[in-house]
C-alpha cells in the first residue's frame, strides 16, 4: 500500500545575530558583516562547526559568499521560481516551495540562521528559531539595518539561558530559546 | 567690570532605555511605555529619586504626563519658539535655545533622559549622554519604534560598566558609559 514515509528527525533552528546597543546589525544591507569584535567571531565560527546548514539571505550571501560557498547554504530569495543548486549553495524561493520540508528532507539536524534581518523576521515568523544568540557590541549606530525586518508588530517570548561577557570593552552574548 | 560668573558644575546625563532583544522601544510613537517588567520599573523608580531632572520628547510626554508633571521636566519640542513653563514642565525647543546651558543655569546635576527615540539620538549626537541605562526584556517586535531615531549612521562607542539579570525570564540589565 505504498511507500513507507521514513520518520524524519526535528530540525533544530538558531540563529545568530551580531548587533549594535540599538538593535542594528550592519549600516545598510550590503554593508560588511565583519565589525564585530573577534571574540565573536571566534564563538560564532566555533558554534558553525556543529552545523548542518545555514540560511542567509540574498544580500548576506552577497557580502559572505567566499566564506560560506563550502558550506551546505540555502540562500533565500524572491527571485526565482524553481530552486537553483550551485555545488554547496542552494538558492530557494520559500513562496514558491516548503522550506522546513526541503530541510527536513536533506536530513540537516541543526541549522543556523545567518540573516539579514528579513531572513531573521522570516525564520522567527514560521517558527523556524529554537535558539537565538543575540551578541551586543557596545556601539550605538542610531540608524542602519534593523535586527528583525518585520511588517506586523508582535510580541515573541523567548527565555534567557545565559548571559556572558565575551571581552573587556564589553561585547556581551546572550543565549535565548523560543517560549513565553 | 561686568558681573562675576558663578563657576557652574557640569550637569552629569544618563539615558534610561527599556528595550526588546531587537532594540524596539515601543509599538508605535504613541503606545504606553509601561510593557516593561516590573523588576525594571522598579530599578528605573529607584533611579529616578536620585535625578534632578529629566528629558522627555512630545509623545513621552503625552504617554507619562501623570507621572512626569510633578518632576523637573523638560519637554524637547520643535512646535513652540520661546519656552513655555507650566508648573514643574518646561516646554522647551533646542533648536531656539541652547538646552546645556539652560540645564545649567538652572543648576541641575543629574538629568536623566527618559526617550523617545529621536530625544535619545539628539542627546547622544549633543554629548549629553555620559551614562547609558538599557533593560532588556525578552521580547522581540520585529517592528516598531527603535531605540535611537537618527538619520546619519555613526558609531558612537561605550563600555560596558555592569551586566545584571533582573528576573528569573530573563529581563537583562546593561550599564555603560560613553567612550571609545
Amino acid at each position: 500500500m505504498g511507500m513507507q514515509k521514513k520518520k524524519l528527525a526535528k530540525v533544530k533552528y538558531t540563529a545568530y545575530i551580531g548587533a549594535s546597543i540599538d538593535g542594528r546589525i550592519s549600516k545598510d544591507s550590503l554593508s560588511s558583516v565583519d565589525w564585530t569584535s573577534k571574540e565573536d567571531w571566534n564563538f560564532f565560527q566555533k558554534s558553525l562547526s556543529k552545523i548542518d546548514a545555514v540560511i542567509v539571505g540574498h544580500n548576506t550571501f552577497k557580502v559572505s559568499e567566499n566564506r560560506l560557498k563550502w558550506r551546505n547554504t540555502i540562500v533565500l530569495t524572491s527571485k526565482i521560481s524553481h530552486l537553483k543548486v550551485e555545488g554547496t549553495v542552494t538558492f530557494f524561493n520559500p513562496k514558491k516551495s516548503n522550506l522546513k520540508r526541503f530541510l527536513q528532507n536533506k536530513g540537516y539536524k541543526k541549522v543556523a540562521i545567518l540573516g539579514g534581518g528579513k531572513v531573521y523576521d522570516f525564520c522567527l515568523r514560521n517558527k523556524m528559531t529554537d535558539k537565538l544568540f543575540v551578541t551586543i557590541e557596545p556601539y550605538v549606530f542610531t540608524t542602519g539595518v534593523p535586527m528583525f525586518s518585520g511588517n506586523k508588530f508582535k510580541k515573541y517570548g523567548f527565555i534567557l539561558e545565559s548571559v556572558k561577557r565575551l571581552n573587556k570593552k564589553g561585547t556581551v552574548l546572550l543565549k535565548y530559546k523560543y517560549g513565553n
